[in-house]
């Protein structure tokens, strides 16, 4: 084969004696996972059972810092400063890490949640602090954008391996970004149409944009939503899916090693 | 000189707009600081600012772990399980670590904060599930607690090297434990009495306690109280007595090194 | 009839993206309900989306506080002294309040929740200064607390109207406490002799203990666990039961009134 | 005298350990106090100290909601929705008054904080989440915002009585908003021009902006900080200066009675 991508979700989203998720079910699908790391959502056991989970089944285990708010699970704007991004985002890297490390693995990547990472596709300041913060703790570590951010341009700019990241089951607009959920036309329920989107992606780079344009984008790892029922078959048969058009799925740590 | 011993105290206790403490002041007179790490004070923005300023003065730096209590300041005993103590003592010390390895430095030591160091310094369950955590991320660290407690006895028994605490200006029950704070005489204000407590506790390995008999401990290190006027006027007049009377003042790591 | 109970349960537990509990069908099962309010769960949105559902139904209102503790949903045993016991009591009771009071409701009752609840069972100088707390906002307000515990004690020094609490699926022990959770025989999991404690502490005012003799407490109001389906069943069955036995089901506000 | 003001100032802004203001010296200052609930500052037991230090002095009490943002101190511009404006606004509004009925006062007003306050000026949906919140809560109660906002605006459409805020030391853009604090003439230092803006925007409603053109606004209370030495000393002369001008100074609840 020649082409491969990386399948990721967002993990450990259980907080205290609240929980979210099929963690385990959705292990088996991915091959990288976005351990939530307590500011949006998570807590320190949490975090410890989902990296030994994750490590089990060999998957990639990224931190998925995100801002400071857990009532509102880290989705609402928040006028952050650079610097307070570079603060936060580096704390709860050191403190997913921990865990990693005590259990003998080692962090592939850093994916900011919700807010944050829609803040940094489009702020630059942002996104260079959040790309500086990253770097500083381990220069190693893979940096997950939206394809064709900011935050993707931040982390190669100051040399970090970077993952772009697309949608199966989301329209974009003309201009590479993602159609605004409250729009009609923003999700993808057919998983017909959701699995062609992303092998044209893979494959060819280009995606059909809502007013039939193709925009060019870069396409390393898909995002694959893990609550519900539904979106667990939609990733059983994405998953399925790839080999047969003859993409590889793999965790994205193994195509830079 | 033959005898040895370090200064710490806990650092970094600021939280957004809230300032505590006068932590530029304190770290010219220790030899080991004790940085808060957000869960019972401390936020990332501070953590950053306090690992900057211990290594610009070349002052031992130890993530100081509390429970999850910050209306309290982790002062409060609960109820927590030793597998949350193991949980929330990773997290905190994987945070702060972050910050000290993106600055060039190396973290020296853990001591847990308030209510967390007290259980611990009784409950055998918690001391050993605080000192698993430790060893599990860094088998390096120096773990801080109370001259003769279950957490000392812990960091031992598994192989950590440890730092047994000892107070300047409290007074020692016959057991080894210190007078409740609640006790009119708990507090030792004279700073001759306290200094000499201290000359005595490590050179002689014995302390005077309430009722006059004297109780054998290791003395490591000596707890500094940072907040106030008289607490930095009594930590300068220590200071300034130790080596006076023989004992070099000196960061803990370097014992060991 | 010349019996009567009420049967209440915890509500309102949902907290931001995170649900729990079967709100809507425990609703028509209890007479009153035990809204969280904020401090070990619960928030401001499901506050008053329970406090509309419970008017709608009919269900007595009651604030349900509990300690700082949201990571452990207040079932953590914490040091608080009695002051901060009466202030937060009060604070979480008023911020219920304002949704009762704007949907044109009246607040019934209060329950302290998890270990706030265990401990002013135990603790006389927590039980009084929650009282005062609840009588300083509302001397109508009717106290809920373990059946001859010292909370419900301290309500009635007080001149509180209170509600003595007992429970279908626990076993008690001689000294009229339940069994702890740890113990084997601490739940009742046959539902004909959990119905059977109940008509017989209701109507007789005595409870067979698990060392077989009789203990006598008052029982005004039953504990119903919302969460799971066997707990739903558990409740429905109960219901049913009770008026087969002569016992009226209404919430307890109505029998003062 | 034929003109009157208000003086208001945030106060309960300590938290746990953390103290914040000279709460006690600025009362003597000031007719009415903003005071914090939970959210971005505040706790229970400071809330329940401030209420009995307004109550004894005269004060007149309001809530000082703010956004759930304690680590920015309820500055940071947070993208709530107008329904999380209403329930937030209403929860901490009936946690004050619980404080406030205990003690046997009554709440005089609600100003929001911050980035609330800021948002709330600009954003019609949320400033009409906020008036219908404290108007759901108590028809009576007065509310702050802004002179010329949305805030002020959505209060009298809703039929609740307005205060219109004003600054003294702050300087106006023509269109009668305040300078960004970031531009180097945003503050008026010298005591002389800020009682004299006061001085006019009372009695002749106009306030001379930076391009030298005059906004007209009215002034029924203005805002006075309460942190530093020199916030204490400023808001002195102004208290001293008004009656000299013939501006008597009272709580905004006198006028309306």
């Amino acid at each position: 084969m020649d082409y491969q991508v990386d399948l990721n979700c967002d993990l450990g989203e259980s907080f205290g004696a609240y929980t979210m998720g099929n963690d385990e079910d959705i292990l088996d699908l991915i091959t990288s996972a976005n351990v939530a790391c307590g500011f949006h959502a998570g807590d320190p056991s949490v975090m410890k059972k989902t990296v030994r989970m994750a490590l089990e089944k060999g998957v990639g285990i990224g931190a998925h810092p995100g801002t400071p708010d857990l009532s509102g699970f880290g989705r609402r704007a928040m006028a952050i400063s650079a610097e307070e991004a570079y603060d936060l985002t580096m704390y709860q890297i050191g403190a997913l890490d921990a865990f990693v490390r005590a259990e003998g693995g080692v962090m592939q990547h850093v994916k900011p949640h919700g807010a944050l990472y829609n803040m940094a596709a489009k702020d630059s300041s942002l996104a260079e602090a959040i790309a500086e913060a990253v770097y500083a703790v381990n220069p190693e570590l893979i940096l997950f954008g939206l394809s064709g951010s900011e935050l993707v341009r931040a982390g190669e700019k100051i040399g970090l391996r970077t993952a772009s990241e697309v949608f199966s089951d989301r329209t974009y607009q003309p201009d590479g970004s993602l159609t605004n959920r409250r729009e009609p036309n923003a999700l993808i329920t057919d998983p017909e149409i959701a699995g062609a989107q992303v092998v044209r992606m893979v494959k060819e780079g280009k995606v059909r944009t809502v007013d039939e344009t193709d925009f060019a984008l870069r396409a390393d790892t898909v995002c694959i939503h893990g609550d519900g029922v539904t979106a667990l078959e939609f990733a059983r048969r994405l998953k399925g899916l790839l080999p047969d058009e003859g993409v590889r799925v793999e965790k994205i740590g193994s195509r830079f090693s």
